[in-house]
């Protein structure tokens, strides 16, 4: 099996070099539970498999977004990412849509993962949809955008009013900001999944990244 | 105990004649799991009690509402209620709004047991989220409106909404309209308790009873 | 307020005649809760604003769909639902793949959903993970589908085999089939939200039509 | 958008400033994941922009607390709340009642809340259901309130007792207050919403200040 | 083994008729799910074994009962329970005390077990929290007993109320009286987990069977 | 209110001094989110109030109960309780049995409030049902007691072998010892709340003290 | 695909014939929410694919039941379940224990499956944890048994008790069978998933199926 | 008691030594909560009572891991598990096979514990169902297994579609690794529970060394 030239053994992981082929996207590093060094490791391989483009992690701790700037790096400290290589060309808009200052970490994974995987993005923040005016006032940006990223926590009302304005794909999610009878974002994940707009899917809560790389396929199947 | 004039043994229950001096508002008759006889002669008992103002019984079958009719009261089968006894003088407005047709019961029993209670009624039906422009079209109503009880199924997102909008007291229903991940009602109470809109207090689910109890008393509060 | 043309007020509900403007897709009747008589009634009204395609009512009652189909719509009782206007041209092409026969009733109505919202339709049924043939054998359809739609309960794993294999667009659809610790589609549901393939959302339990809404509208967007 | 007169942009965050005028409440910071400058910053445009009323900040951290009163806040220890500028006038009363000693941060909270809306307070501590003589004691303060915010946590019963004393509008809130199957206020919470006594309605758990703004605009709308 | 004297093979069931010997209580047949014909044979060859104390059968269908009753016993419909052979002697006071009329059958099915389990009995009916003077107004029955069963719906918070008032032991038993968040009596069972009056302890929701059970071992361990 | 001889006002609490003459035993010092000082004053003015029997504070940190050993009381440290003041003669045995060493604390506590209320104590650990020779080995002991109070994390499965073992009242005490789908004792909580057993009643998640005072004032009824 | 020898496509159903060549065992008929007409045409032809070995079908109607014994099957009505052809040879022994009369259908359900798949069953019932007697009266077959399926609801204590008394593979099904907080069969899900004795596993909730397959698995792989 | 050879008091403990004889395996430490000198202590007296066979302590601190190393046992820091006593020879294969690499810990707990037991292990690493060629490419490995635990974490997927390729038993152990709607393993361990592939049981989440236990068992049964 060390023979298969899909597979790279690092001994502590065995990389995905062949994702790109079946799926377009290449492998990302999940940081979450991974040394510094082996998220410099892995994200070395991927670059070296894949130079032309873009490689990423996410969910990096502050000594891991430390040794990727180390290493040559990009690094987001919102998002907290880094991407190797350089960024692909931008085709398509999707705007990443947020409801409150608390969900920009979550807002921010999916802008960047948006670019790396090859879409133009456009951020639009804070328009919770108790202060009306604040989202009717950036309905131009929603009418131009390809496809939507809506992020929202507490009650995840923001997807079912927005996706009541527009037609094109809308992926929502869910935040883990709130308290309580939150509990840990379950209240707008089933809210989200709840939603009475058609044409709303959901990811897992906090996950900017799979929304991302959800909408960025979108756009790649419309180029 | 039996000679307490606070309450009236009827062998099958206690019923609280009491209760108006108290706290301003009749006993009523919660009909589920009772008899139409049993629904029928607590109705009576409240209404020899309270001749000077309606009483009521809610959460009827089909066969109770029957009875209740055949006994003089004015039944109102959307809502599955019946009053006995004349309808007290409209002080203030309290709008009812409802965001999908399925949420009618809900805010029927929402709007007689407000009128039961001395509120005047403004019945805003059929405006939910997902389609902004039919809740944006009322908004004179709801400026018009006291205090105003919202009642949603599925996300539940309708309270959030109409509570940026207004600054007028708020009591919120969720319903047990939808399916799947609604959990019968949880998903909307859960959104409603995370309402970054403030000023937003929540009943049980499909309790369009207790929230206009809670409508009538601060209407009341302002005579 | 009946003065506002995008809103038929037929009295037992506000029809929502704008929505294709807005949105670019015409409302749907959700026909759960409904009478077949409104069924009908709306489903006409929808029709008579959109004579040129095909409208569409979902989640019918034996008694619904009878009185469809004698008011001259096509009905679908697998999918439990009936659509009234011609079909539009097919665009594209929406594989729906489901796990097992029981999970037929949600495929059906994903499958109808994306005709009538203008795209083309594989439907790959039958190809649980539990027999990886079966789902191998149906590699190359997987291939050619320009969106995916899987539908699975149970454990709800299909979705995270097929989008390691494939790099468009998937919207997973976990079903309630199951018991005991199934919990309604839970299981299947909470599965496809931690789904470890990217590029994966998720819709209601049992919600086939709102895959197929967002994966037409996927479609469209590549026109 | 930048223009809007509505919002101001802070960079970090854009300022409903605009909530005073349609709802009648001016937006209130919430602390919570705001560094101390965040805060301070906030608050001070808020300020700005009414300088003849308090405004207001909560959930602060103990850096935030010290930044707010360097910058000339008043600062409320307990409820981990400050204010700048002047208290508006109190009119009417509303009673914060908590059960026990725990309790305390939610109801200080809630009273502060009050008095920045406009309400006039009177504080009940201490008065849980298992020693009824404390809270019959105290049954003049409560007729003499016009509008009741009860708070308790572990099996939250307050609520219901005091409802069934008094008939002037009852805002409940749960708090976190417990160990075990109190499962972070679930039990208060689901009590809360159970209660037999008509006229309550519930807000988040440990949600003081939603409840306190609810009760001052119950006690605004009779003004 | 079907020589073992301590249990009586019926084919479809074996009984324990050792019980009585090893915990000074005779089985109890438990019926749900169990035909007439099984019910009437269980409970005779209990009479058998303790032909000079009642034995005794709960959770009966209509049928079991009429069959229980063909058969010689004694039904109490209102418990859905059947007793068969003489009572024994009345030793101590339970007093079972319920908040509601829709809680009367578990209130019911405890009094019958008790009184079959040698205790003798006061029934307190309807003194729900929310009219306090109800519970007030039978102080001197709870002060007279010498254990408590305290049986509630909804909120649950009888037995907290009750267990601040007395000192002797009390046994609450939640039952599924309620609606929405209710869950199925969840709501009670935590809230009478929860309770901040020391002393109580919960059985299952609508166990009035066991709670009696333990009420008539305290007062047996008083003889 | 401040003139109430049943209430002692300590500013930061009002104790309740009334208790033991209502209910027979002195209020306890609830230590969990108290200061060190706090827990020491409250205690000395139940001290004060009973000086001629223990009175007792549980949940303490290790601050508290040093500050309590400084302050005259006797500590407890694996139950992290305190006491000051004589202990009452012991009447009757109360065997406090467990299932597991990690489940000791709860036990201690358990062991120490039921001696503070005036029962007599056999302390039996570390008998879990997965190695019954070890249950078996004590049945002279269990039959020796007149009160059980069994302690059991993980399935939660002692009461159940245990209760039908004897026939005096047992007292099942669910700790939070597991770990995964234990959910924090909610495994052992529902376990025990369905114990097939017949006479057992259930507390809170880890609550040693609210079954031991349960358990002595059961003792106390057969003085 | 049709042409795939390895899939037979009945129309409503493709079955997987290959599936005893892969795994040992035939596929098996799950028969909920199957026509009578589907269940016996699937069996049929899973038979003439198996002709020297008895095919099943479980979970079915009374009317497929019928209809399954009209087609020459062999019915079991306790278990609910047809088999078609020869039972294999036994090789050793599966002990199907259980806990209660309630639990027989899911008992008969393992023990048919036991046999189909080639084990030897000693089917013990009726040795609840209550009456250790009767457990203790039957440990030869305990100890006679190469495996054991351990079937219980309520508590789902009896796995960890005889997990403890025995040395071989245990696998532990937890039964919807009890009320209230049993939340249907969920508390003996826990409690068997935390069993402190090591070794056991646990299948889906009613699931004797499952149990069975595997233990006669675990069987055949000591041939 | 202290009598019994069947355990070893050690004051804080008493130890099992006779579970060998009982159930063919000696005692675990397990090590949660318990001192390094408890760990030591007992993992000397297992192996003074077992000397010619490993014994085990489990999830074990750094500071216990370095106690155990000190006192002469071999210690595997990723397993967090320690070994005193010669290893048995190895009889058979488990082979233990792990979706990702943060599973590793779960797997590495399962492995030692399958060897210490008696069975010869092969780990299978990094093989998750989203890239179905690392999971076909060690196909050979599975067939040549006795027995199969397989770990997962986020949708748990794994079990099912290793299910569906082999026909020996295998044991599906969920972990907790995962984010969000994964419930801390709560998803995995229902899709698990789930499984459409026949012939799967579940142990608790992250728990390798009950499920290895049960695959040594197996493997012993066939020897």
């Amino acid at each position: 099996m060390t023979d298969d030239p899909r597979t790279e053994d690092l001994g502590f992981a065995r990389v995905d070099v062949d994702r790109a082929t079946r799926t377009g996207d290449a492998e990302v590093v999940y940081g979450a539970g991974k040394t510094p060094a082996q998220v410099v490791s892995i994200l070395r391989t991927l670059h070296e498999h894949h130079p032309d483009r873009a490689v990423m992690a996410t969910r990096l701790s502050d000594e891991a977004l430390h040794a990727a700037e180390a290493a040559g790096a990009e690094v987001d400290r919102v998002a907290r990412a880094a991407t190797l290589g350089p960024m692909p060309t931008a085709r398509g808009t999707v705007a990443v849509v947020s409801a409150g200052t608390s969900d920009a970490p979550v807002a921010a994974e999916a802008a960047l993962t948006a670019r790396v995987h090859g879409a133009g993005v456009d951020v639009v923040t804070d328009v919770g949809v108790a202060g009306l005016h604040r989202l009717l006032g950036v309905r131009d940006r929603l009418d131009r955008a390809d496809c939507l990223v809506v992020v929202a926590g507490m009650e995840g009302a923001l997807p079912s009013v927005v996706g009541g304005l527009v037609g094109v794909p809308l992926v929502a999610v869910p935040t883990s900001v709130g308290y309580g009878a939150s509990f840990g974002g379950l209240a707008a994940l089933l809210a989200m999944l709840n939603s009475c707009a058609p044409g709303i899917a959901v990811v897992n809560i906090d996950n900017g990244f799979g929304a991302a790389v959800l909408a960025a396929r979108i756009l790649r199947s419309r180029a």
